[in-house]
């Protein structure tokens, strides 16, 4: 019986086991087991992961990283820079924390700088030619640092050279209306003009004035404009509070265009071609210099002629005169002339840009780009390092997690650190120059922190409206700095916020109309979703118009440690919240872009034109319908869009419906992409994005092609409104086209 | 024991049972059985399908098709034009051989007609007004059908309106040397010129000889180039033979830039802007008309002069002088003049495309698009319908197998029924006007078949270099007409073929370097591959410059079944050769693009510019180094990309590797585009494939910009050549950037 039994339970078993094998090998012949792959390719973000990268970002490693990236000045292609690109290289190739990949990529650009043995001048000549003032060469310092001999004078990148001496007048902000206004009492040619930052770009105020006969401008920034009126180094300003000391100056390129100016929308390699220097446009045509406003004060306070109105006078205790031309005859410097010596020169040098890369596991072709500048004017410890630290710190916890092997995100990630910025966002300009296809092609956003924090008080966020959803998802996740029970996003609300028709309240995000970073190229040139991020001021606490110590000698660790962020805590909180967008853009199933909040403001910027522009355009046979039809187009295939994705289960579908998705949303912005939308400036090329003198929260295009009718009145003007409204139009109708159903 | 045996066998299925279970749901959990899209999506072109197709090809209803298009003359907008729109429609919303879906999309152009009231009148005029001789204003009939009152009058589109009178000049083929040469001895103020077709553009005939002071331009066929010297309809033109009767015309579009000559780079909706008509640039500034050579002989051989160098005589059996300018004193036309009374005028009027889809399975969101215009200048049973007959038939066969269930591509196919290509290739270009965006985006390919059959000799296939190898595949499988042992390509290496470096010895495929068809805007505009095939010519056998009848009142349905193709084969082979290209485009896993192929061309157009080049550049120093390595780059990045392909195991891997490949296949030729490239010609875009005057075998841009630098020996004209090599350069580079591994 026992024997029986024992065959029998074997029997049973070896029928089992027979069993399970037909089971488990037979039947999945017809079912076949899923391949290894179908869950990678299905992976969704994950939120463990995030609350991991918000744990670990440091603030104090951010301010190591600080101390170490403001050691030495680091101005575009100096020693300096070289000593930043060794320490970025040698962070991203680090074998524990490093990137997978990390190189450097040169570019040969046109360059300015002034002469170290032959510093400008700026003096105040009496007709007997003898020299009554002299300013100040360099800045005053108040630490070692501030005396390294590499701190370069203050200068005015791509002021020609020049020797120009006249009398001295007081043209505000150099704007247009400025000089006009000066021009109908005061005989300009021959003059020196001293203007103040603000109102108008930095070449621009020598450009206004050359057409009057302006020989020489001189640019200051006013007590008014940055230190909410205070002057004295003894109690006042830096080194006592974050205000700019007398001497300060802002230096600055003076160059309207971005990119390399000898090579426009070509990569500035060795033999590229490169044009004749003379046609280089948007650069100052006379000298222009920047000075302190203790100079500043000793030059407009003696000057003489009629009383300037009322908005052109400052901060000063003196009343802002015209200029005779020239100063008063109570003054001292009465019938004296103001010379500038000008002795800068031009120079093709090497700027580097340091790349690195996390590959992407699933989607390695699709990128998401973070960048920031690393070259500064002098340390530029806020003015970008306070960027580079952030972006240090980033990849040190993404790097990590990568080598660690516990996270590889969907997409690659691209990191830029990217030269010369400050002559002209040159090093992402030639970038995007070289890689256009490949980056238009492949790139889900661009996300760009320059200076990472301006001040303590708020959030500011930049961006293609489509971004606003996933910055509001980080912004909400991540704690405001000093204020453990608020959020950023709880707190960016109470500062800056708007009603939004789908959303009602929320914090308002700003956008990139302009070229004031490393997002121009990006934006303009390739169309790609891009946004920025930095910490930013409470402006019921100042006016100043930026940081006091912004491109000024000034700008250094002991700053950005003692009057801009001490604990580095807003760092802390930019570093989370730009890399909690990083993380979803790169890991998430479906691309984080909402392409109804981009219909929102289409629809907002349309009600404006409209407002402003429909009534006159009709008198002139000119019809809105197309742009009305575009616009409404465009919300109805977005709402669809939406539809679809809520609608479908993407984790079980095929990856390549998702995928269809995601490039809908990833190549909306390239959508609004024309070429010849804007004749006169090619590299913008998105017609809802370009710059625009007409500042209307309109089309740009459309809004400075009206006024440029309007002012004129000739009808090939308004042959060119209508020309616009049809590039619009079906730019429009065409981003529409490809939210669609695919056929 | 029975009992106890049944127990036992029934315990044993029991556990077998539930072996079985346990082996299929419980060991099932870790390894989750395929979702059914796996399959789905690793499924690779069927050959059995494309047999199916091949087979069911019919030359009889291609026929049918033809006699159906050609019963009245079709010429653009005209209700010819209407009811091919209505044919078309009915054709492909048919439910049991339609596609998924078929509709039409109008644009509002810019056409130019004669005035059928006033036609177009050529004379000859005595000094004392008396009218020797008129041209005939319409052909001769030799059919009914060419008696249609819509057989519209032979003309120039878009020559002005205008009375010119004068003496006649001969002027060869009007090129600018013609002119420049005739005007040594002759004195061209207020001529005409009458000029024969070949050599220039037909609007460049007329462009060229304004800047002399001719006043008016007569265009004929001579017989020397189209006939093979044959003159006579008595026994040896058509109804005879295919040769052009002595009173046929070759109309034609006179206007060099393609697409609606008012809206430029945007769709010509109703709303529009239109430039203003005199800024239209490329169109004869001075009145053209075309006559027949029975005309043309009378006119000719009565000129007086000095005799024709040898290359400017043709076919008729007398002396081609000159001109006076003017007859001979021994003509009865002595000192008698040529006037032109031509009545042309322009309209917008709105021209359909018929478009019609077939929606991809796998893939919706690519597109291989095929397409053909509709529009003839009368009955166009060669161009067009001979393609359209094609295209039918194509539709009909994949329609039925989509209807049945049989069969879905995995990519969507587009067809497109182009308007108004007579014009200007109009319908077309504005279909990638509207749609710019989302066919860049999507499209694999674009396929053309405008005239099907020239001849019944040989394939001509011209495309991309990278599309070589699947034309090579498709013609293998298809059986050259009227020799059914022999392939279409082992016909095809007998009459044109060339020595690959790669391959040996393989036929020649041409290249869509002009705008010659509707691939213009897909190759120039969008970058998108092309190809674009027909049958055509044993050239040992015919020097005609196209068929006899192209462009006439004689390519009829008569025409085109006894003297083109009887039969039909030819037309069956194109349908099959071009089908199989267009299902394989769709269907393949990885798509049948060879970027290999491309770095041939590409290593040949080097190698030819450095020989015809290379000094006269280093003298300028301009160095072609970075020519040379972005070949070398492309070269090895192809190689790379090639070796991944054939590395990888692609059907067991995750479809986003596939896709990425494809992706980077589909998208190469995007990376050539530069909207810089040509500032005279913007539509022109590819650095590779635009028109070129230079008529060298290498880069169009840079024989151009050196042909002019050589000529104008000005420095900024050297900077010219240098500008483009770096474009090229970089855009080489960049499309090189494309192909390597992604990140």
């Amino acid at each position: 019986m026992i024997k029986q039994a024992v065959i029998g339970v074997l029997c049973s078993l070896a029928i089992l086991t027979f069993g399970i094998l037909i089971g488990h090998y037979g039947i999945t012949e017809i079912n076949s087991p899923a391949p290894s792959w179908v869950s990678d390719v299905m992976k969704d973000v994950d939120e463990s992961l995030i609350e991991k990268f918000l744990s670990e970002v440091d603030n104090i490693k951010i301010q190591e990283n600080l101390r170490e990236l403001t050691k030495v000045p680091h101005m575009a292609t100096t020693a300096g820079d070289e000593q930043t690109v060794q320490f970025m290289l040698k962070r991203w190739q680090d074998p524990e924390t490093g990137l997978d990949q990390a190189w450097r990529e040169e570019y040969m650009v046109y360059l300015s700088f002034p002469d170290p043995k032959n510093p400008n001048k700026v003096t105040v000549v009496s007709p007997s030619d003898t020299v009554l003032h002299t300013a100040r060469e360099k800045e005053k310092p108040y630490t070692a640092d501030q005396e390294d001999p590499a701190v370069v004078q203050p200068y005015a990148a791509y002021s020609p050279a020049g020797h120009p001496k006249g009398k001295l007048v007081y043209a505000n902000q150099g704007k247009p209306s400025d000089y006009q206004h000066l021009n109908q009492t005061v005989d300009l040619r021959g003059t020196i003009a001293i203007t103040r930052y603000g109102g108008a770009g930095r070449a621009d105020k020598a450009i206004n004035a050359a057409p009057y006969g302006v020989i020489g401008v001189l640019v200051y920034t006013d007590p008014l404009d940055i230190n909410d009126g205070f002057m004295s180094d003894v109690d006042e300003t830096y080194p006592h509070s974050w205000y700019m000391p007398p001497s300060g100056v802002e230096r600055g390129s003076f160059k309207n265009l971005y990119g390399d100016p000898l090579t426009p929308y070509l990569a500035a390699k060795e033999e590229t071609y490169r044009i004749p220097v003379k046609n280089i446009t948007g650069i100052p045509p006379i000298p222009i210099q920047p000075i302190g406003f203790e100079d500043a004060y000793i030059l407009i306070c003696e000057l003489g002629g009629m009383k300037a109105p009322a908005e052109w006078q400052g901060a000063f205790n003196c009343t802002y005169n015209f200029g005779g031309p020239g100063f008063k005859n109570t003054s001292a410097f009465k019938n004296s002339d103001v010379k500038l010596d000008i002795y800068n020169y031009e120079e093709v040098k090497n700027s580097s840009n340091v790349m690195g890369v996390i590959r992407g596991s699933v989607e390695p072709d699709r990128y998401v780009i973070y960048g920031n500048h690393r070259d500064s004017w002098v340390h530029g410890a806020i003015d970008p390092s306070s960027g580079t630290s952030v972006m240090l710190e980033m990849t040190r916890v993404l790097g990590q997690m990568v080598k660690q092997g516990k996270w590889r995100p969907r997409r690659s990630i691209i990191f830029g650190s990217w030269g010369a910025e400050e002559f002209g966002l040159i090093g992402s300009a030639e970038y995007t120059e070289q890689y256009f296809t490949k980056l238009s092609e492949r790139t889900v956003a661009y996300i760009n922190v320059d200076i990472a924090v301006f001040a303590n008080a708020t959030l500011r966020a930049s961006g293609m409206p489509s971004v606003q959803n996933v910055v509001f998802t980080a912004a909400k996740q991540v704690k405001a700095p000093g204020l453990d029970s608020t959020s950023v996003y709880d707190n960016w609300i109470q500062y800056t916020n708007r009603t939004s028709p789908a959303y009602g309240l929320i914090p308002r995000m700003g956008y990139l109309s302009g070229a004031g970073s490393d997002y121009a190229a990006f934006v303009h040139y390739l169309g790609i979703t891009s946004m920025d991020f930095s910490y930013t001021y409470d402006r019921t606490k100042t006016n100043a118009r930026i940081y006091p110590a912004y491109h000024t000698a000034y700008d250094t660790f002991d700053y950005a440690s003692k009057f801009i962020d001490p604990g580095f805590f807003s760092h802390q909180a930019i570093a989370r919240t730009a890399g909690n967008v990083l993380i979803r853009l790169a890991d998430s199933l479906v691309l984080p872009l909402n392409c109804s909040d981009y219909a929102e403001t289409l629809e907002s910027y349309f009600f404006m034109a409209v407002n402003l522009y429909e009534d006159q355009l009709k008198a002139k046979n000119i019809s809105m319908e197309p742009l009305k039809h575009a616009v409404a187009s465009f919300r109805s295939a977005a709402t669809h869009l939406d539809q679809v994705i809520r609608s479908s289960d993407l984790r079980n579908e095929t990856p390549l419906k998702v995928r269809r998705i995601n490039d809908q949303l990833m190549l909306l912005d390239r959508a609004f992409l024309n070429p010849l939308a804007f004749p006169d400036k090619y590299a913008y090329r998105h017609v809802i994005w370009a710059s625009s003198n007409a500042g209307e929260p309109t089309f740009p295009g459309l809004a400075d092609a009206y006024a440029n009718a309007e002012s004129s009145g000739q009808s090939s003007d308004w042959d060119k409104v209508h020309y616009h409204l049809s590039v619009l139009s079906q730019a429009i109708g065409g981003a529409a086209d490809t939210l669609v159903d695919v056929i």
